[in-house]
């Protein structure tokens, strides 16, 4: 189908019915999945609309007055999560029908995916139902909508507070890890959607909503099967320009489109045809969510820049070497500093034990701020380098004192936020001890600090990989634009 | 030089002279790097020798009588650690010489790695008096010799206790990492050497000694460059028959190849030239410390396979999706299991919602260890099925109760250690949190569960990965033996 307006009071409703709620259900008990955890979810979230349970059996469910049929509800329901067993749906979606509510979010699982006969030939029965009926399902088989704006979502403990990033997502548990560790890296969101087997709403459907969302300033999409390919690239291509698209694309192997069929019952296509995609749009691609939240940040936090030309800033030989390779292989360089540069760094740094040309190897200016702010200075300055990583090493400052380790993150947070020169900067911890000090500290600062603009990566590989494909999305769009 | 048995006292000293080793120094004020912080690592470690200072200015250090030169000491030294400024090191071999003292660890760096011409022509001058007096030296700019079990090291707060594992490394730093932090994946050493410049010993020599050392099961490689390429093919070989040889070769890119210039003056040679090295050899190859680490592990904890056919038993379609495109892309194959054990297993889970071909999204099965313990016992009898790979999910086992995520590991580490269909079994925590308690739990299993012989991995990508390549060892030494 093409975007309709009146879905839209999806992500913004007034009226939720929950269908398939169990009357035991207690507040404080155990939480299972679907039903009466939908209730639970809007309750967190501080949704301000009303909330009708249906069920048959039952007369009042967590203190909500409950409903036989949605059609027995006095007002017009603006979305219906559906969590019955699926041999009941058709009966559900036929009261829908009568209500006249047609946004439906169908959590019920159990069609074509499972692989069965019978189970394939009710998930029939349901398409035409919904068809008979105009009704705009998402799903069946996934976890539906979050919109911290409005209220609604429908897992435990998801973040109240909004972003500027949308997850399209055929995963529901993609989106319940997503939504909740996104903070982590700085992320939040816009809007968050499960759409699971796509019987009716696909993910080109929510790109045309997102597209014209003026809250979502990122896409991110993880994707099985896709139904309207050309449709998808002529999008991805054009709202790329504006909005870029990080997309995930997963069972492009063998044994992942199998995995595929059995999880949403989609085609996942050759990888070959991606490969194409991704040329033709411009999208940048990731391969697993730690990836996508890591280009996200890299998105919201770095400054845009189209060089590849990477200083490194750490400690040790064996590091320096492992930190050239690894920033070639994702398609970085690591160019040795101009001759003025290495010359002003020669004069307060010894060149016994370390290096001065890139990556430095320099790591006693991680006990003295007034050695390296002058280094960063001054690599900050050369000419041939586009970005700095910089990779503190805590052990190190520590060996002094706790305090000065923090102090040296702090320090480090705050030039990145005054950096006059422009250039992207970011960080990766080079420390690995199990001390819980320092495991705190670490964990600490990878929520804290990009959130105050400066990226904190899990390993040099993710940092370069990320920074990589973000001057590359830089590129691509000056040679598209010119 | 070939290996020589005296040299083998420098691994087992009577007596260690330490050269350049402040009078300043005080027990609990601040570590600086040389001199005498190896005084206080000797003692750390236990060493039972002799330790003699030495220094023309000083008469005692740390409580140690001081010796003006190497010669003026009353004993012959079997270890001479060599730490002062490069431009002292003519000299203080001189006095070597005079001493008689052959074995010598050449701390002291600031020679042709720096790229400086009298650095360099000071380098030329130290080879020919190495050469002269016929010294047996490691490095120099190097961290010289690890060995717990005499006491014998150069960092700080090193394990006292002794393994399996040689770890034969280019960069001192990497050999302070994977000392440290071997432990955590319940690795610990026979011996670790880093060697430096090589101006005399090479990698190639101590693999001599290595190979014939009876403690050592299993050897780890850090490489940058290699004088005798044709001897390292022949050595590695021979010896990856017997004990497993696993190696990072780093400066394979064209910055990485710089950056091994700056580090320890090495040739680093081409990608091309090391695949084939690789292929004659069949070593083991590595790209990162995580990376050896881990696959240490799987050779010192799993049980040896060439079965490349694995079972990931998870939670969440998603999840299951990017674990069959992850283990695919690693080498391994994820085939869906005999229709035999889909029916037993349809016996009780319900599979809307879930999926039992393979990979398994059954994850309430990680409530109900009867459950899981049915589910596991099938899966590991399944013909078509080499290993297992759980992924336990703490969050959900936590959503009943702290105790019960406990008890579901504790039984995970049960039933792989009592496993009686003798297919490998691991562990990927598939849980994310920053939650204090969740974390505590999950970075003491990561350390306590490879010790009790199941190992953990930090991602699916690099348990497969190890698995992958495991197999693929035992597969290529069976093929060499047929």
């Amino acid at each position: 189908m093409t975007w309709e307006p009146e879905l839209e009071a999806a992500f913004n409703p007034k009226s939720v019915a929950i269908v398939g709620v169990s009357s035991q259900v207690k507040r404080g008990g155990p939480r299972g999945p679907g039903g009466a955890s939908f209730i639970l979810s809007l309750e967190q979230l501080g949704y301000q609309g009303h909330i009708y349970p249906v069920n048959p059996r039952a007369i009042e469910i967590l203190g909500y007055k409950t409903y036989p049929s949605v059609a027995s509800i006095p007002e017009q329901i603006d979305l219906v999560i559906v969590s019955v067993p699926a041999r009941d749906a058709p009966q559900v979606l036929e009261d829908c029908i009568t209500a006249g509510a047609k946004n439906i979010h169908m959590f019920t699982a159990g069609f074509e995916e499972t692989g069965e006969t019978e189970a394939t030939a009710l998930g029939q029965q349901v398409r035409g139902i919904i068809q008979r009926g105009g009704l705009r399902v998402i799903g069946p088989n996934c976890m539906g909508l979050y919109v911290p704006s409005s209220g609604i979502g429908t897992f435990d403990r998801l973040p109240k507070k909004s972003g500027p990033v949308c997850f399209i997502s055929q995963s529901g548990g993609h989106l319940n890890w997503y939504s909740h560790y996104g903070p982590n890296y700085g992320i939040w969101f816009s809007k968050g959607i499960s759409f699971g087997n796509a019987y009716v709403l696909d993910s080109t459907d929510f790109l045309d909503y997102i597209s014209n969302d003026t809250d979502t300033r990122i896409i991110c999409m993880y994707l099985e099967g896709i139904k309207d390919g050309r449709k998808l690239i002529r999008q991805v291509r054009e709202i790329n320009h504006y909005k870029p698209v990080i997309l995930w694309k997963a069972g492009l192997t063998e044994h992942g489109a199998r995995a595929v069929a059995s999880h949403t019952a989609s085609l996942a296509g050759q990888e070959a045809i991606w490969r194409g995609f991704f040329k033709q749009t411009g999208a940048v691609q990731v391969y697993s969510l730690e990836g996508m939240a890591e280009m996200t940040m890299t998105f919201l936090y770095v400054k845009p820049t189209q060089g590849k030309r990477v200083a490194v800033l750490g400690l040790g030989g064996g590091t320096s070497v492992a930190a050239a390779d690894v920033c070639s292989r994702e398609g970085l360089e690591v160019p040795a500093l101009t001759e003025t540069t290495q010359n002003e760094l020669r004069k307060f740094i010894a060149t016994a034990g370390a290096s001065i040309r890139n990556p430095l190897d320099t790591g006693m200016v991680f006990r003295d701020t007034a050695a390296l702010t002058l280094e960063m200075e001054l690599v900050a300055a050369d000419p041939l380098i586009d970005m700095l990583i910089i990779m503190p090493h805590l052990d190190m400052a520590r060996n002094t004192s706790n305090e000065q380790a923090e102090q040296l993150v702090n320090y480090l947070s705050d030039f990145a936020k005054n950096n006059r020169f422009g250039k992207p900067m970011v960080i990766v911890f080079h420390s690995f001890g199990n001390d819980p000090w320092e495991t705190e500290l670490r964990n600490r600062l990878k929520v804290e600090l990009p959130q105050q603009g400066v990226p904190v990566y899990g390993s040099l590989i993710s940092a370069s990989r990320a920074l990589s494909r973000f001057s590359e999305y830089h590129r691509i769009q000056k040679e598209m634009a010119g």
